[in-house]
């Protein structure tokens, strides 16, 4: 006894109590259900795997971050800090077996060694869809409408998904001749709603061989404002003889008015040229959500086209395009905006234990309603009825059933409303009816 | 491009391609519904603990199947390996406001470094329900059926739980003047069925203090056969004066009673005096499943009661009883018995991109029938119909629909069964209905 071990997690890792980890899974359902009815199929890759795998030419940003250490065999592994690079090893080893295109989903926890500030966790779900082996804009269109669907789907009717093109930016700054500096100049703008103008401004203008005239050009065009269809003609008439950003307002163009026609509103697709995605590997559009309610937590799922997925591993060229959801994130605005029930059960029915030598026709009750589809616990214990019913109350449960003697001598039970305090006397067999009748009122 | 880093897993650890993560889905999914029909809600806690917490008390075999390193702090840090544990210390944390009786599941992946001989991978998932807080044998009785009716969910009849009580066990071996050695002839006793009759009982002999007349009695009462009422009036007639064992029959007889008038069949819950569980902490029910058309892989879902839940982390007595679902095993099981479907789409629906300019319009049908219920993919590029088709016959979609310039023009779409290779023309307002049909049939 004197040598108890003190129960605590990691700094920077978490529970989830029911209260929490019920709406989370009825998030990543949702989800799920939204992937697969648009053919993503799962797959699962291991969270450990071989260091240089992961690691890849990463530099000293990404090892700092990663959890790596030596095995019992002395191998040098690491746990996985997104389920993209795992994503690609699995498409490097199994392209030819699967064929293209090859549409998956995978959900899962990540981990990450970052400094906690900001509610940030160590281990923390991703779920992220990809459709590789197609360069085709259906699939850019694809993901605006998986995205959109998901959000809908999660309960969200007010967000909005900005889009851009990397082809765009790339011709732009090219016209600005800033060709040299597009990657460090596009890490900044990605800056822009965190740091705002001014210090996105000082920093690209530290950028060498970035003017300030020429960041001021770079801030004015990715704050154009306007329709969709206005930010196209704006771009045609000023970019539209640049190659590469003619070849990126046709795609845009594409999938703007695809969109509409598919039945996303036009107020949930908005073109944004400040929308630049701070990864290097980005090559076409990209994207970003954000909840129109709750705007500061930033984007809560973002993505875009790539080039070449898996060039790592294998010389197969593979472009794709998809987009992850940060669970997490999502799951934590969703708190902020009370949008979480405060129930600790999955269950809503509660039956209440009244004599212990009856506890197998409670058990047969509440297994017919399990089979009616609804959720029945019955306590455990022979106690008081009025304990139990506090019990109920505390976890969230809707209903409760009572039966004792009496109940059981005339083949009846009692229903009551735990919320309304309201009881009722049923006939057995009508007691899934009854039931079901008080859960959709 | 001369130096690719070569795609490949750890040695006992394994990716999930669709074929098989569609399933394992599927099988969570049904294990879920069943926790939560039960009223289990569900937790999860981190992979990754302090090592102090994780290791406890335990001795050398457990520190060897630890994957344990010292993270970026210098924090003795481990990956979990079971799902018990976790939840201990989690109980021990928040019991004061969790309230008890407390049901929790959890489903994850744990990680063991052990050898990877016989099929054993060091990655594998476990499916956990346990109630704690509470002495009841209502308790152990719900857990059989937890089991009886989560087998059903996942599609097995012919299945059997076979229980058994430590204190029938302890008492039994009080009376052959064996307590002293109760725990190491136990852990023999459990490998009977592995390693059969003859090297079980030698084992046993190599007990100190254990003979061969006293090894031959074990043997023979765990090899009682009958009826569960002929086994416990056996039991009855020759350990009922012993007052742990007499408690032990007394549970056993309510159990077995009331699991029948719950409506399990006899035949599915069977009294075994053989089982005997191998973890110490086990001190009340003892419960094992086996599939009748395999019983050579093993307990599929395995567990018991035990005094003390969370003893190295707080002195609150937390008693309880769960068990553990072995996914992986049975997905293993499900794939030699033929059950598993080989489809690699999570979708029924394939549309053919007959026209790109259409885009918008196979998109538009396609989440008009998903928001109906039915999965659907739409192929990203407009190649040729041919080729299309081979594609989604390849990953096991079920019909296809296809529009081209004709149909748009008549608003009609072709809808084809893939398998029948016949083929109906349908108005695009009846698509969904001539969809669902052909499914049902």
């Amino acid at each position: 006894m004197a040598d108890l071990i003190e129960p605590r997690t990691l700094k920077g890792f978490r529970d989830y109590p029911p209260e929490l980890m019920i709406p989370r899974e009825q998030l990543l359902e949702k989800v799920r259900r939204v992937y697969r009815s648009y053919g993503f199929a799962p797959i699962d890759t291991p969270a450990l795997e071989y260091a240089e795998i992961l690691t890849g030419k990463g530099g000293a940003e990404s090892d700092r971050l990663i959890y790596r250490f030596k095995d019992h065999g002395e191998r040098d592994v690491a746990m996985r800090f997104d389920l993209t690079i795992p994503f690609a090893r699995f498409a490097a080893q199994y392209i030819g077996k699967l064929g293209t295109p090859f549409k998956r989903y995978a959900m899962g926890p990540v981990w990450r060694g970052e400094n906690t500030a900001h509610g940030r966790y160590r281990e923390f779900w991703q779920c992220d869809f990809d459709t590789i082996g197609t360069t085709s804009n259906a699939a850019d269109l694809e993901t605006v409408l998986v995205i959109h669907d998901m959000m809908l789907a999660l309960g969200f009717d007010r967000f909005q998904i900005r889009v851009n093109n990397r082809l765009v930016l790339n011709g732009l700054l090219e016209e600005m001749g800033l060709s040299a500096q597009a990657v460090p100049v596009l890490r900044v703008l990605d800056k822009l709603p965190k740091i705002k103008r001014d210090a996105t401004r000082q920093e690209m203008t530290e950028i060498p061989g970035v003017s300030g005239e020429q960041a001021d050009r770079v801030l004015l065009m990715a704050e154009t404002e306007g329709s969709n269809e206005e930010v196209l003609e704006r771009l045609q008439r000023e970019f539209g003889g640049n190659a590469k950003a003619a070849d990126g307002i046709t795609r845009l163009r594409e999938l703007t008015t695809a969109a509409v026609v598919a039945g996303v509103p036009t107020e949930r697709l908005k073109l944004d040229l400040s929308i630049a995605r701070g990864l290097d590997y980005y090559t076409g559009t990209i994207y970003e959500t954000f909840l129109c309610d709750l705007p500061g937590i930033g984007s809560v799922c973002s993505g875009g086209r790539y080039d070449n997925l898996a060039g790592l591993y294998t010389k197969q060229q593979l472009p794709g395009v998809g987009a992850s959801l940060g669970l997490d994130r999502l799951l934590a605005a969703m708190e902020e905006l009370k949008l979480l029930p405060k129930v600790a059960t999955p269950a809503e029915v509660f039956v209440v234990q009244f004599s212990a030598a009856h506890l197998g026709e409670y058990q047969r009750m509440a297994r017919t309603l399990r089979a009616a589809g609804l959720g029945v616990e019955v306590y455990p214990d022979a106690k008081k009825v009025g304990p139990q019913l506090q019990y109920a109350e505390k976890r969230g449960f809707r209903l409760a059933l009572i039966a004792g003697p009496d109940e059981f001598a005339q083949g009846n039970w009692k229903v009551k409303d735990l919320a309304k305090r309201e009881e009722q006397t049923v006939p057995a067999a009508e007691v899934a009816t009854a039931l079901r009748k008080l859960l959709t009122l």
